[in-house]
């Protein structure tokens, strides 16, 4: 069995940026009990805690554009680790924010949930 | 046994980039065969191959300052994943670059080891 990491962390990336930004509250179907959110400092765990706080955020409108997106094997079971760097236009905001952030994915009856999600602004200090 | 995730995260960051910043060659103490390094976008598998890439970087002075710093456990083995993003400068360069590096830490005899390490610059577009 052969897996492409890097075609299946595009995969997922491109489709779960496609849901957050079209109806962020369906995103449920890519987390479980056991998965962790790390949204700028706020730690959650759980489906239920992490889609509310997804759903929470204050904007109606947003957009996340990929710069960069890595990916590696993290374990003989087929995890995945994936780093993404990109930008983020939300509502009517002319000048995008900078971003990072990292999944680590865990095979699961042919697809994919996530198990770690961390994402940052990478604001200018 | 409770480990506390963030202060490992925060020591293994202070020591891994005081010890990329002051002598690289010895970083091979973090890593092992099975490691992988991706360093914008070349991938490298192995202790060897991953210090022998890390010591070929062109810039005879770095210092790495981290602006933000996010672990979550990411096993039940104890495994963490820590995310970093902050600014790097290089030999006389004023103007510091930011970058955005994602590491899977793993339990190893009291201490740690870099299963996986995924770095990037974040280049403005």
């Amino acid at each position: 069995m052969s897996v492409d990491i890097s075609a299946v962390a595009q995969q997922f990336t491109e489709y779960y940026y496609n849901v957050f930004d079209s109806n962020r509250a369906q995103l449920n179907s890519l987390y479980r009990e056991q998965s962790m959110l790390t949204f700028e400092t706020i730690q959650l765990q759980g489906t239920a805690n992490i889609v509310e706080k997804l759903q929470s955020l204050p904007f109606q409108k947003v957009q996340h554009r990929v710069t960069t997106l890595d990916a590696q094997p993290a374990s003989p079971n087929g995890d995945i680790l994936v780093l993404i760097t990109g930008d983020l236009l939300v509502d009517e905001e002319q000048n995008p924010q900078r971003f990072s952030q990292a999944f680590h994915l865990i095979p699961d009856n042919g697809s994919y949930y996530v198990l770690n999600d961390i994402f940052r602004l990478n604001y200018s200090i």
